[in-house]
């Protein structure tokens, strides 16, 4: 297929690659010049704008940092909704919020252009292995068309219903039950470790036992060793998804207890100076607050 | 071994039924006579009080329902402590609190008994099929000579210091991560499910994705399915380890705000009719909190 | 003065009253046209835009519903900034965010015109009764110039500072302290009512005592009652000023775990089709959660 | 009357000397004997135990540090219960659970003695001057006799019910909702402060206009001073009476959020190393919180 792909940054710029590798043709385009020459190196193609990338594409990825570079390279001035043809699809891969999802449905259907939303799980690393999980949603017929795209990318690929905000939902619900994996380490190691347990010997018993899960492996790890920099996720993109998660779920009417209770921490790990760090960084408060000395 | 075993409730008495698959000589007693005549039935030698099962073996395990039952049974009349000899040992492996083992652990002492805790992560079915995950704490000679009689119940035994009351600690540990995960489950469908997304669907990326552990496939499933009856571990009990486990956290000077929202929802679950359901229907509180109409 | 006022609400047609009783000229503008005949009839001229309004005024105060109106009123189209004069002063006396406040602050310094904010405490009949509480801040000089004006419609001026967001900050943090007034009655009552104690001695024992303050003897009383209709201000508001101090919140990175509470509450009520109420029927989500039926 | 008085600490001794300035007849008893002293010197006579105290009385008053000790000086060896005489009243007038004020009524009613609850609120000035405030619970008849008793020492009786654990939960949710006033000032004061707002000036407003209520003057002031020593109610009794709300929440079924967050403001007080302070400075952990260093 020939796909655009708008956003080199770490992530994006290992997805490219994928596409190319599957035997797409991949016309890139990217705010910055370097990556772009990058992964023209590798076969892309280079376009001077988002639009100009979408034009004779048959879809046109978007993989940006937040809200705002989204809806400035799709809406914009010579954004994807100018170029890309009638019939053509967005597929937005980011992880942004519900309602720039539901614009941006909106705005592409006005034009007669597609929409699917295809937010992913996944680090870097995961990105460059074309292990990312999906989360897609759009109709029914949009996604089977974009699979090909999906599945150079990833190792599997969640449908999660026919309107494309409901992955970016279900993209930032996937964060924050991350953030309460994290808060919930977070004061059960401080709780056993004033308790004379070596916290290694607690995240062995629940690693290899009930909690035997990735997310409990990778984020228990970090906690144990106070291993926050370099930050995987920074801090300020955690409270970011945070923000809009609560912002969905006001519009919504759904409380989230937990949820409030992970945003203070996200804000008192800013204010005492931690915001350079990991987000698994909010560990530190529990320890904070129980009176535990850093190390 | 020659081994004493006190309560026979639906843990207890597989867990005594496995210790005589495994050659050891077993002297129940029982408060109520139909599981002591059960387990007799298999070859264990029955007592009339815990002080006379005690006497003449070299361990005495108590598996009882909580911590006024553990201190009648070892401390009351007739009790453990007075049957044991000196140089035997006491394994308390129900979830007690953290005070009570270290009160349990001095009057043995005291005696010139041995103590150990070495309370169990798993159901009635783990028990049967002797795979209980097992938190043990006490001296490491101790640890060593009750090896046998513990890998007899469970699938793999983790040492979690030499004080006794440590694995009580770590076991409330366990319990608080479970409800953190029942919670967190909860607040995630709601949300979700009020967006229109098939909470069957996210039960299934988080499952198979980055939450691909017993606890996420167990509590997802029973709270996916609103099955909370019959209970597998009543809502009461849940409360209950929740209460030793803020207990401990006083004690220890160790703020848990999760532990403090499950706590509100266990009172919010009793105070609306959902006492007698297992402990994951906490789940429906934040559902009534959002607004979704009891199925 | 030349005043302009801009909003003839319940709220700005009583203070647009009593700036007329004092003496002041007004030039008033509403969006809908019944208020300003009405005003009209006491005296006051009428300007079709607010520009108009704001061409020939010393002063030009808003009181208006939102940021949005707000927002639409000074800066859009024949908007407050391009009638007032360079010199003259836009005084904001609704209740508005932070960052909307430090923007108009902005835009009126490029134009050479003064901005002051001065949001008020009081209700209805308080802003008939020229009884409001007024938070002013901006530079000295000019709150000394306003200061007639907000003596003809306040009983008392607070100044909060040189810089007019401070003032909004501290209007979003008052109505704050009221929401955790309201929550916390909300809680005791549950507790005394469930304990069998009758809550009007309750209230009366607090009103009378430490808690002699006029929030409690309100909100206290509509509790007690469970009198939340009709809204004195309704509940979708309540949330709005709630999303409004936790965005300055997290702008100055300040947890604050009470607001987070009583933000859930909103959601909650909303949510269970409280949304008509007045914002102090919070309180009936404490009774719920204690399984007290509705009366 | 003739009146036993049992503890004569701060508060017991400046209730005690009220009562004879009223004519009462006081026989007096203390643990340790300097106190003891004292008041015999104002007219009391002392009793070797509180079983001698109560032998003659008509009415045996305990103003006790806690549970324990109320309890012993009731329920124990040369306790009152065993000298008081049938129809005689025990008044416990401080801050014990509800449970134990339960077993007291229990105890007394078998022995055919009265018992009345009527703990106080004030500090110790507020005791010398006879300005306690007074919540009482018992028999109808029983509140009337005691009554001229109660008010020699307060300046006003609030009658909660009929039965004697009503007043001591209503005492405890009196204590609750100062924690709630102090955390909720700690909050809006951080918050305000880093918006740059002089906290004198917050203050002002708020205790000049709707929270012009003792209880924000006071505590409003030791914190905008950060005045926590000397501790005029020590930390670690404000957690006591947090602990005794929260059983008494758990039993009745009631959720309490906001006790949940100041509890864990309490742990992180102690943990923190300001548990010799007033228990207003967990309105420090709000500053910790937003990064604000301390002065």
């Amino acid at each position: 297929m020939k796909i655009a792909f708008l956003g080199l940054g770490a992530m994006g710029a290992a997805m490219a690659g994928n596409l190319l590798k599957h035997g797409h043709a991949v016309i890139a385009w990217n705010r910055s010049e370097a990556p772009a020459r990058a992964i023209e190196a590798l076969g892309a193609a280079i376009a001077p704008t988002p639009a100009e990338a979408a034009r004779q594409a048959e879809i046109a990825i978007t993989m940006l940092a937040d809200d705002a570079a989204a809806e400035a390279v799709t809406l914009g001035e010579n954004g994807v909704i100018e170029g890309l043809a009638r019939g053509a699809a967005h597929v937005s891969m980011s992880t942004i919020s519900v309602a720039l999802s539901e614009r941006l449905a909106e705005a592409h259907a006005a034009r007669g252009q597609a929409y699917a939303a295809a937010p992913v799980f996944g680090r870097p690393e995961a990105a460059a292995a074309a292990k990312l999980f999906i989360a897609a949603a759009g109709e029914a017929a949009l996604i089977e068309k974009i699979r090909p795209a999906l599945e150079a990318m990833g190792q599997r690929i969640f449908i999660m219903g026919e309107r494309p905000a409901q992955a970016n939902l279900v993209k930032l619900t996937g964060n924050f039950l991350i953030t309460c994996v994290i808060e919930s380490l977070a004061e059960a190691f401080a709780l056993t470790a004033k308790g004379g347990v070596e916290t290694a010997r607690v995240q062995e018993l629940l690693t290899e036992t009930l909690f035997a899960a990735p997310v409990y492996k990778t984020y228990g790890g970090l906690i144990l060793e106070d291993k926050f920099a370099p930050p995987g996720f920074k801090m300020p993109l955690g409270l970011k998804d945070n923000r809009l998660l609560q912002q969905a779920a006001e519009k919504l009417e759904v409380p989230l207890p937990f949820a409030a209770i992970v945003r203070d921490r996200f804000l008192a790990a800013l204010a005492n100076g931690d915001g350079g760090l990991d987000w698994s960084a909010i560990a530190r408060r529990a320890k904070e607050d129980a009176g535990i000395e850093r190390s």
